[in-house]
């Protein structure tokens, strides 16, 4: 199948590679030349402009950091839609609020092009291993022609709902993964602090009603203080930033999603945002005076 | 073995049977004659006061609300310390602060009685199906002792550390698990109000980071509406009142811990801290104008 793919970055670049090595044909397109290199030995073709992509493909897939990119990439002057034949489909991985990839499905259908939000969760390391979990919004049936592919990427895609629902999904998902790693955070500072093994404890609590994937995965992370990313703080301050703006415009109450925001606003500020969101018991080391 | 129990409650009251099922004498002292009915047909002698429990017993279980009433039964007038024996050995599985078991742990040491701090997490029904977690403080060889009737009670117990130990690692648990309670609450509001089917979200999130037992047991009770206790939420505000306390003494801040504890004060001022702590749904959608 003729695949293009835009946003070739962390994530980008071993899901294009993935469907490369799955036999398909990839059009590409980058702003940094850079990012084309990994693709040279494989079947691609480097285009000028995503509107040239989306001439050749049949379904391109974009995957980049915010609202305003995709909108530049799909509705842009050289974008996907202006080189974009009756019957393409568009499917943007990246995360973004559900009211914008709403607006963007409202935009293409008026030209024939389909969408899909597909927004994934598992990180890089997910991306690589082709493990990730991929949350979908859109119609039914052409959400079973990308299923295929969606398969080469993940190890489940989920159809949630019609337009904006896998972005809906994946702000629940930055709720609890966000809460879950403050929580963490919080519960091994505290038992650090009492001056108990915080191993000893997360090992106990790991089999109970407390026990969490955060816990498991991240919570060993922090023990071994290991701030590496895997996810950057500054990415998951953004996806709460676009949770925050929804929950705003819900007139809903988010108490622990708004003090987690809050914490990764000082993540950022205090200049953690490059490392992973588990430096946030460093924050909280910080804040109360005990950085290990 | 001769063994006292005081405290047969909703979650004393099974321990305790299983400690007689697997053949132990029991020796019981009860506020409320009622509560010793379930032990008619057991082996258990029934006592004016703890201290003649204490004299009985080698090994005295206590399960009670608060700090203040352990007190009352350990330390108090007629209380177990009064006719403990040289050796015995009590065993508060009680939550309360890690400092109030520092504190009952030296004043029975100095009357050559050894102690434990022995909280459970798992609730009525892991208590009742001896599946509970069991986290301990105090001395290696006091714990070995006690270890195979921890075997009839939970399906893990385990040596956190010296005395208070226990206690931190239950805090940190009820930190883990109130704002996990929390967290999933905001997500399936947010999925709701959103317009997306909050159980198809709970579905996909499941197998991600964002997977927890909590999202998969307290996540499906909140989706069928049912707030039957399970653990009462006036326990979890009293929990999250001991982290809070212990977090002030130790100048740690706590923030995502302490927007739970101010949404648990909320559920028992609005008449919910009788049902389960998963009514925090309710909360959150009457807060916000939403409650179906």
């Amino acid at each position: 199948m003729q695949i293009g793919f835009i946003g070739l970055g962390l994530m980008g670049r071993p899901l294009a590679l993935h469907l490369a090595a799955a036999g398909h044909e990839l059009h590409l397109w980058a702003r940094r030349p850079a990012s084309l290199a990994p693709f040279a030995d494989v079947a691609a073709t480097c285009h000028p402009d995503p509107a040239a992509v989306a001439a050749r493909a049949e379904i391109v897939f974009t995957m980049v950091a915010d609202a305003p990119d995709v909108e530049a990439v799909v509705l842009g002057a050289d974008g996907l839609a202006v080189g974009a034949h009756s019957g393409l489909i568009v499917v943007d991985m990246s995360t973004i609020a559900p009211a914008a990839a709403q607006k963007i499905a409202v935009r293409l259908a008026a030209k024939d092009i389909e969408f899909l939000d597909a927004p994934v969760s598992g990180g890089e390391a997910g991306a690589i291993a082709a493990t990730l979990t991929i949350m979908v919004g859109g119609k039914p049936e052409v959400f079973e022609r990308v299923k295929p592919l969606f398969g080469k990427m993940g190890k489940s895609a989920t159809l949630i709902g019609p337009a904006g629902a896998g972005q809906v999904a994946k702000a629940c998902n930055q709720i609890l993964t966000g809460v879950g790693v403050m929580a963490v955070a919080e519960a091994l500072a505290f038992a650090t602090r009492s001056g108990v093994d915080a191993a000893k404890v997360r090992e106990a609590l790991l089999g109970g009603f407390a026990g969490s994937r955060i816990l498991e995965n991240h919570g060993s992370r922090m023990l071994e203080r290991n701030f590496k990313p895997g996810f950057k703080a500054w990415m998951h301050q953004k996806d709460l930033r676009i949770v925050m703006e929804e929950a705003h415009r819900l007139g809903l109450a988010l108490p622990s999603a708004a003090a987690t925001a809050q914490m990764f606003n000082a993540m950022v500020g205090s200049g953690l945002g490059e490392e992973d969101s588990v430096a946030m018991l460093k924050l909280l080391e910080r804040m109360s005076g005990q950085e290990l």
